[in-house]
């Protein structure tokens, strides 16, 4: 039998960088995971590609999704809705690949909720200052939609003790390095590893 | 305020390694973490050097250690004491260090229920045969004492569900290099870094 992959999701708040790390993650190579692509309806920025950085839906096509049982989970944020696709991501844990995950942090609790076996990490801005920077150095946004952002990052931070890892994204090659330390440790933690040694211990026994 | 260090603790069977693991982590080097040096009433073996691999006592010197309360843990293995002295540990732990404890698996679980908040590291044969090879292969050790440490090994691996983390020995560089990932994610698990971002919080409040 394949031992079951294991889910790692990736959230923080709007504006941290979680696309940008994820990039870099995959960019880099040697993963033995894969990435889930997200759905979305806000329009793509400058660069995105449907279906690698987000699959891009309209409205409707997003709510017959919903209606249809297909997404593990989903949230509306900033007028928009984003969210994880069901299909494949089942198979491919079964099939004993890691899956990995990048959402908003609404998504990331429905799949706790669903998949309390996941590995949860939380991408954290190094400070409010940097989080506001990083808003409007993007330009793509109006004041009062960096605003709204920056209230729903100090609820979202509140919500990093559901997580199980804070990583700071101070920099992009640092916070790839500690999110491949966190899976890799994660491997070796008991509860993932207990199945195999009960069998082993079985062996001694003989 | 300096944040108090963390306790990381490496166990494991006798004859899996740890010691060889353990000396390789501290010659490789670029560690943010202090080695304390465990007590024990039985021989040095070849190479090993008082106050470095041990403190090699005497019954009577260990045993007073004991009822002077100084021990942080101490237990009896094949005819012998092996423990941790108190003294340093905490103080090194207040200064904000990290202390690495390599030490047998019944005064880990001693430890454990004093200080909880530690990292356990298992660390595990590749499987019996090997473990037995290795005591064969040491030649110090009669037949009779290495079939009681199988035993004893039996026992032990069925204790691995009381750690974090099992880390197979099959090569000392890969056993060393997942030891140092386990480490390093643990300083970026949530419960250890909430305090931080709980007055960041304040901060993003003002």
């Amino acid at each position: 039998m394949v031992k079951r992959g294991m889910l790692i999701v990736l959230s923080g708040p709007s504006g941290v960088g979680k696309g940008t790390v994820r990039k870099a993650i995959f960019e880099q190579g040697g993963n033995d995971f894969v990435y889930s692509v997200s759905m979305t309806t806000r329009q793509p920025r400058e660069g995105e590609v449907n279906g690698e950085d987000y699959y891009f839906v309209s409205k409707a096509e997003f709510e017959a999704e919903i209606a249809n049982g297909g997404m593990l989970e989903y949230a509306q944020y900033v007028d928009n809705y984003y969210g994880t696709p069901l299909k494949y991501i089942n198979k491919t844990l079964d099939e004993g690949y890691d899956v990995f995950l990048e959402i908003e942090v609404q998504g990331a609790m429905q799949v706790r909720e669903k998949m309390p076996d996941g590995v949860y990490i939380f991408l954290t801005p190094p400070d409010l200052k940097e989080l506001k920077n990083r808003l409007v150095g993007r330009g793509t946004d109006s004041i009062e939609v960096i605003d709204k952002r920056i209230e729903t990052a100090i609820t979202e931070i509140k919500m990093m003790q559901n997580y199980d890892y804070a990583v700071v994204n101070d920099e992009v090659p640092l916070a790839v390095d500690r999110i491949k330390d966190i899976i890799r440790a994660e491997h070796l933690s008991v509860n993932r590893v207990m199945p195999e040694y009960t069998e082993m211990i079985g062996e001694l026994e003989r």
